[in-house]
């Protein structure tokens, strides 16, 4: 969990940027919650390296260097990451990574830096199967070990060639997909594959709702630190309704993907405010048993679209459940135990459970409101 | 044909819990059925190997020994199968073979070990290409042969690369598709996949009768010594009716999978029992030709769901007829000559054939009873 | 052209049946329509291969040796072809060539063999892309070249990763996919593939009509010395009527397909053989501009199945038409010489062309009769 | 920008018919439109190359050499092309450049060669995966760079394993598909991938719409320096309409493809010439920012075919907006801002702006008319 510069700001990033951004984080209290890092994606860079082949800054934006930057980030009680790309150059058209694993790392762990997120362009055709890009992603993977810091390693490569299944050895986190976009279930032609599993075109323009689709079959390749990443939020970005924001923080967290801002945290609505920090939600999403929610069934709607039931287990015999509409109207639904429960069996599919609603308070003002108590299934529920 | 503890017992395995399904075995006569091997399935292992590299097992879940066990088993005639991962972990985390082949086929041979289930987990992206997957699994084939002891090899690669394609010459059997799960026909998006010709997500949570789906094309690459496994059965698990655990031990005996039974032989029903004893059906899966049944025809039936026919040949100029249903309903079909013997030609097609219905008793009570002569075809079949 | 052991009678192949074919094409005249090669398929292997390690046939079924059958069958003017595997194994599981390439090139030059057949059983995963393909088909290739003898080599890797693309350096023709069945257009779940362009499953039992859907594609890669092989004719084995074998000969040799016979050529119905020596169809498919027909369109009938328009252009400014009909009745349609000429241009779409028929003969009882002459159009053709 | 030889007059050439287009190119004023390059494709060689190993020119053909060649076309200012390809042979059967990558790209510098057309036919089955294809291109790149004289490097391997994730690094642009033929919109067999994601036979005979369809989702890969290539105009040589030509150019234009005229210049007619010299089109073709345009949507019309429309940005805070008709009939459209300004956001969505038609002359006579102002939307728009 933290915050990343790419979705709102893009290339435009400098130091004071990033630092208030951090400033912000704590002002909103957001590490209580659990967003701890601090990360900058792409263009940080010099046009080129130091005459030793090392990294370097862009002596403009970051007129201080990264060790500085990353100190202040520290001294916050934050932590800091940092981006690049396993080829040539980086998406942006900086100097990549590729063949400079070990300086890069090595200058990585110098600066103090505590999360690499690491991208796929330009990689000379080093990709089209599992091994050529397990190879290129396991050469930083050890190079980030070889330092002795802990950097988390956030693989980057868009579900190209397949990483749940080969980078649970070597990375913390993969991202499925093309990017995603602040779009509720818009189809764009620059995100063409219908799935991931194969997908030869990655893309961009991935619609929220089709980037949940994307992670349907592949929750069971999740577990505790290897992750299927769905990408950055779009939350407060202003592309979606409120509705809709709930639901991308909702299925992001019971997909057990990583919650990285993508806003401005320097200026956030309340109701962005309020959606990151449904703390009943983040608990789903940091759930120790560390399971991804599974789709139970897809359902056409007549007048388009499609109802989704999901539902997953945590930890202490609790579970969790999320109907999620992309039809244009309202629907009703009756949830059956019979799908909720596939996984556990008969008994807990004619069993009587107590539902809370996590997006209603309680008495308290706490997230997650008691609605009732339930046999077999759950009747009419209406679904936006 | 055995049994195997992880369908039913998953990682929660021992010394006794395998003896005690071994003994019960012999006390249902298990073996005059062709029940011989004793496979225990993941989660034997300690923690790591030992000093010198090689294997051993968990010292509180097997205290006296992995060879104790084998020789136990052995001494009641019955044989010893254990599991490993060609991979760096095993699918449960525990390790791997990858690297480890030559080390663990010597010490399996020691160990007395009669049978190897080989899977796939972090395969650290050695596959996507069939010359991957065959090296990577010819490794282990030819350290088992290396041993001098015969090991019966039983690749568990989920279909990836085709093994049907490559395998026959360095394997007994090979898996076609992500694991089964009890249950007879729901659609899970685990196991995302329409077909496993060029499937890129084995997954798991394959309903039985898709698992026949996947099988269909692919009975003509088994034979004698080379065969397609459709997974552990999971007959007597309790996710199907009667008549569909009949449906699925057929189907499993006519498509020539092993037979490794998947329940808790500690405590079968009658039903059950009557089921994996059926000896005219453990016949046509045992019989000396070694040939696959053939789907010959697949109709959709309006209420959803499908018909199916299959048919094969067996030695001594029998046949096997198989209607398969997967529609909601009852639904009246005439079996053609002309379908059941598209491979032998005209004269069978319009010929005359003695039926007899494997699932009736006879008047001396033995499984396979005479239903009356057809020429040409079979009129009015109700198959429920 | 040619003849084959396989179609007719698979592993039941000796001496005496290969003279015995040898001779009736004599009799029957088949050289003087083209056909030379008398070709022995799989299953006429020793055991093994002798102390040397060079191959050596079955001793009962060749007890004079594979030389001295060449020497007679080159006695009555015609050539010998030989099967071997890209594989450790036939398909018939006796000795493959994979590994003694050179050794056995030099034994097929020393027993005067003319043409070899190579098949792609048992590659030990040498397949899933172009260049590990290309790289066991060259292998042999290279060694048929190094004898100095010229053996026409036609490959059979069933279109695995596209013959077409790569072994017209290398080979003489390449098969497209599974093999072919004596039967119209019955779908087969053994041949499952929708179209061979990226099939990973060739299998088999491939009706006819199908052969021709995955060669449609495929006509743009053939030419002269580099030939699509549709497969094996079935004409004469009885599992189709006349006017489909017709159509049969008919495609296979405007689609420049070899024409290699597949029948019992010493029992023949007249029938068979008066399409076997349609010298007005034989003619086409060896035209010396070796221009495939392209499809120019294929349009689904009410009833089920569908039409197809083909064309193409032969030398001295003539061209071939043809309509295919898969549904189950009569159709007529009118042929427009727009669809027709569609590489040829408008002149040409608008033109004056005279008709001959060349499934009828002429008033010298010679295949072949002008059947009017037409302008833009051929009217009202009707299709059985 | 400039013209080619192939699509016109395919393997006849020699110099008198280069020299003829180049003066040609000159007498209509076609290099103050932008078109430069006269580019010689396939059919200029010799039987075989020079004692030495180096290419040779057909003696009959190009009497004076390929460097007097390309000395007169340089002396009228004008820039010269020329063709090989990365396998053992030329798709028109002439030596190749595999394996002669240094040899020839130092002749061709010689000669004072500035643009390199480089094909894919013959390549010994080095494709298939994205490294085999970049390792091959990569060869003649790095040969081209090393001559010291800069060449344009035009890559021509049809969209084989996705040219635009590796190529941007090595070439100045990339085909995407099999070759276009000069027709609007008809399906032919020969081009029968319905996307070339992931397209195993490029194929030709693509027709003109079809190949903006294979381009949709491809902008997002282009960008000064690295384009996609849609093949080479077939503007001029009357397989279409003019309102098709329109389309043609217009298209090939926002997607930023490489203009190469592929008609006879010396013969011309005024709509051709009008068509080839529209320079608002050609400024947008040429426009710094380099960012093809976006498909929005892709509408399917009841009588048939598609309605589509595209939009894109240019420098200076102009866009361009284009709508596409492949029904056989003219429909009416209302251009929602909406949709048009999907990356830019809604302050766009909902702005006013100035609309030009492009293909219309303003009352000094020059391309582009200013045809209204609209907000938020153009209503009933007709489309032919």
């Amino acid at each position: 969990m933290g915050w990343n510069t790419w979705n709102h700001f893009g290339c435009s990033i400098d130091e004071d940027l990033i630092l208030s951004a951090a400033k912000a984080m704590i002002q909103y209290d957001l590490p209580s919650y659990g967003y701890n890092y601090v990360n900058m994606d792409d263009c940080w860079h010099a046009a080129t390296r130091n005459a030793s082949g090392a990294p370097q800054p862009d002596p403009t934006k970051f007129p201080n260097g990264i060790k500085a930057l990353s100190d202040q980030i520290h001294s916050m009680g934050l932590k800091f990451g940092i981006y690049s790309d396993a080829g040539t150059m980086t998406c942006g058209g900086h100097f990549g990574s590729l063949g400079y694993e070990e300086i890069d790392a090595q200058t990585y762990a110098e600066w103090g830096v505590d999360y690499l997120k690491y991208d796929n362009c330009f990689n000379q055709g080093l990709s089209g199967t599992p091994k050529l890009s397990y190879d290129r992603y396991n050469n930083m993977s050890v190079a980030l070990n070889n330092t002795g810091r802990p950097i988390l390693y956030s693989m980057c490569n868009w579900g190209e060639d397949g990483p749940w299944n080969f980078a649970s050895t070597i990375a913390n986190s993969w991202r499925i997909s093309g990017d995603v976009y602040d779009n509720y279930d818009r189809w764009d032609v620059r995100c063409p594959c219908d799935s991931f599993i194969d997908c030869k075109l990655a893309g961009f323009h991935c619609a929220m709702t089709r980037i949940i689709d994307f992670a349907a079959p592949l929750g069971q390749k999740a577990g505790p630190g290897h992750w299927n990443d769905l990408d950055m939020l779009e939350v407060g970005n202003g592309g979606m309704t409120y509705d809709e924001y709930v639901t991308h923080f909702s299925m992001w967290a019971l997909l057990k993907s990583p919650l990285i801002l993508g806003n401005d945290v320097t200026n956030m609505t309340n109701e962005t405010l309020s959606i990151i920090t449904n703390d009943a939600i983040i608990a789903v999403n940091q759930d120790s048993a560390g399971s991804p929610a599974t789709r139970q069934w897809k359902r056409s709607v007549s007048e388009g679209g499609y109802l989704e039931l999901w539902s997953g287990s945590l930890v202490n015999s609790q579970f969790i459940i999320a109907l999620m509409n992309t039809s244009p109207t309202n629907q009703t639904v009756t949830v059956s135990f019979e799908d909720v429960f596939i996984d556990q069996g008969a008994a807990y599919q004619t069993g009587t459970f107590t539902l809370t609603d996590l997006w209603q308070k309680d008495d308290q003002g706490n997230w997650g409101k008691e609605v009732g108590t339930y046999t077999a299934q759950i009747p009419n529920v209406e679904i936006g």
